[in-house]
């Protein structure tokens, strides 16, 4: 397993305002780096607490790129539907060439309907826009004089600049995993995973993580080649009842960003989001101790999150890599930091040991 | 007189690759954030070698943002056109945030024909969405629940995240200067100026910014608290010959850049763009020496460039800043680095000393 730190801001201005926020992600993107992670990452999201702190998740990152040589950085996504291809690719481009090929660029369709309504751009063509707007960015990257004709978008013959540092493109990851469908097609395409598992059954995620597989092998593609990111938040204490009382008060604090964000899905259906307008109900009852019961958190002592990481590696396999969601905002920096160091010199390394020779994974 | 760096680069990826130019432009940051230059700035462009390198600006800003603590970030400039309001206004505020208010937010019509038509956007557009755009950029920066029922967009309420880190919104700089009438609606909106003297003559830029800041003043502004920007491509060489070698080499590349990206202007007008298809002209002439004679280059010795700011200070007035083009990318970083220190080590220190009380300008 790797392990890095995905930033999902859930504080607005009466929480903690955003220049203290940023110069904390900062200092703990020092820290991961320091301490051999193997990435950080930001989303993107707009307007709310829930993520609106990061509408540019490549402007936090080229930040993160111009104080570290060596971790990765990637987009936890970017959604191509709300910028031009040409945009997108463009700063990808440049990101990628400033950190000398440390991008990990994953692409997401995002679903809260006050953005989609804000970019002028109906849901209902979420899907479409998703799969041309990514061709294009990815042909903007690879080819030279690209023409492009599509529902969207029309250019060309035009050459990007920069060319991209990796080549022919950097790492290509979808956020995606809720329907078997989407997974196998992003197995096709040789797009790389990336998903949150606690918004999914263990059971369902694996049998979409054995579709990816399965489609990522009959596509002609070495078995093991392919990746998957997973997201947990986390937090360890030396003692295990801190960190449970700063868990359950994290879990809180973004259960209530993710229900004020959803609230517009009450009156609203799309048939690009089946099912979605269930989430108007997120937050209606507490359920840390749950969550944590069914594995969707990583919170205890650094032997509990241990235990933790076991399960999740017998589920999905322990080449996944994970990502930790360390830092909301709502707890300090200083939490966060434990946090992070706990796991990488009392987690992840008796974590390998005990790995001892690479297991066959449950399929 | 202030001192700054701006990024224009020319080379594509047959003069020097992306990643040695970023390297190059971010040890030129550090170098500027020691000596105690005012700002770093970097250009928006696509696909050509002249500006292609960048077509993000914010990208290298925000790079250069997460390594400083002191110098300014500007867009030299970004453009509205090509991008939403929202996406524009929410990256911008990030980079606020992240460098703690060190944005100068400069924003420009474009002016290549190609870019345009990647975007899909008709030039004959260009001064309406230009104006309407940043409009909606301010307002999403300075209001809550921002209701924007545009020519090209409509949105809202919605309530941009994060707040920008100054209040009420960064300093806006247009980059303009060619009508008189850009110049007026600039100082009417209480927009900073920025504008290249090369592409005008002596007379009609003292022309421009006369008009610049008496209309900042019939507007009700404290006279004196406009602000303007002119940027020069500079090369200082101890040895005034080798100055001027590197400088002509220099200039001639530059020339050689914008003559191929202006080349679509010989069969094209446009209203928003009166004589621009005269650009198409551009560099059938070598004119490195009429362009150091007439005042557009700061070329030379530390002596001479401090003769030739003190005639641009006679011209336009001391309390001007300039941004200073050291590295186009052809140069060596070597040579730029040079420039920088030369600039602040023995050309700017005497500028002030000589400057002596401030002197009435001509105006």
């Amino acid at each position: 397993m790797r392990f890095g730190i995905v930033f999902f801001p859930t504080v607005g201005p009466a929480d903690k305002p955003a220049p203290q926020y940023f110069d904390e992600c900062l200092r703990l993107v020092d820290l991961a780096e320091e301490l051999g992670l193997d990435h950080v990452k930001i989303v993107e999201h707009y307007f709310f607490p829930y993520g609106g702190y990061s509408p540019d998740p490549v402007t936090f990152l080229a930040a993160a790129a111009g104080r570290t040589e060596r971790i990765r950085l990637g987009t936890s996504a970017t959604i191509p539907a709300f910028v031009h291809p040409v945009k997108l690719a463009g700063k990808l481009a440049m990101l990628d060439n400033i950190s000398h090929g440390r991008l990990d660029a994953a692409f997401g369709r995002a679903f809260l309907p006050d953005e989609f309504e804000a970019f002028g751009i109906s849901m209902d063509e979420s899907k479409s826009r998703f799969a041309e707007n990514v061709e294009a960015v990815k042909l903007l990257w690879s080819g030279e004089d690209v023409v492009w004709k599509g529902s969207f978008h029309s250019f060309g013959p035009v050459t990007l600049l920069p060319r991209t540092y990796q080549q022919p493109h950097p790492p290509v990851f979808v956020t995606t995993a809720r329907s078997a469908e989407s997974c196998a097609q992003a197995a096709r395409d040789g797009h790389y995973l990336q998903t949150v598992p606690n918004v999914m059954s263990t059971e369902e995620l694996q049998s979409r993580l054995a579709v990816y597989r399965s489609e990522w092998a009959a596509s002609g593609r070495t078995p093991g080649t392919e990746r998957i990111h997973l997201s947990y938040p986390c937090v360890v204490d030396p003692v295990a009842e801190k960190a449970r009382a700063k868990g359950r008060f994290d879990h809180e604090r973004n259960t209530d960003a993710i229900s004020a964000a959803v609230a517009s899905w009450a009156d609203r259906k799309s048939a690009d989001y089946p099912g979605y307008e269930k989430l108007a109900e997120i937050g209606r009852h507490p359920d840390f101790d749950r969550k944590l019961a069914e594995g969707k958190l990583l919170v205890g002592s650094p032997g509990e999150v241990r235990d933790q990481l076991a399960r999740i590696a017998a589920w999905f396999g322990d080449d996944v890599t994970i990502s930790l969601g360390v830092h909301s905002g709502h707890l300090s920096v200083e939490d966060a930091a434990t946090t992070v160091r706990l796991m990488a010199e009392q987690v992840i390394p008796e974590l390998s040991a005990a790995d001892g020779p690479r297991q066959e994974r449950t399929r």
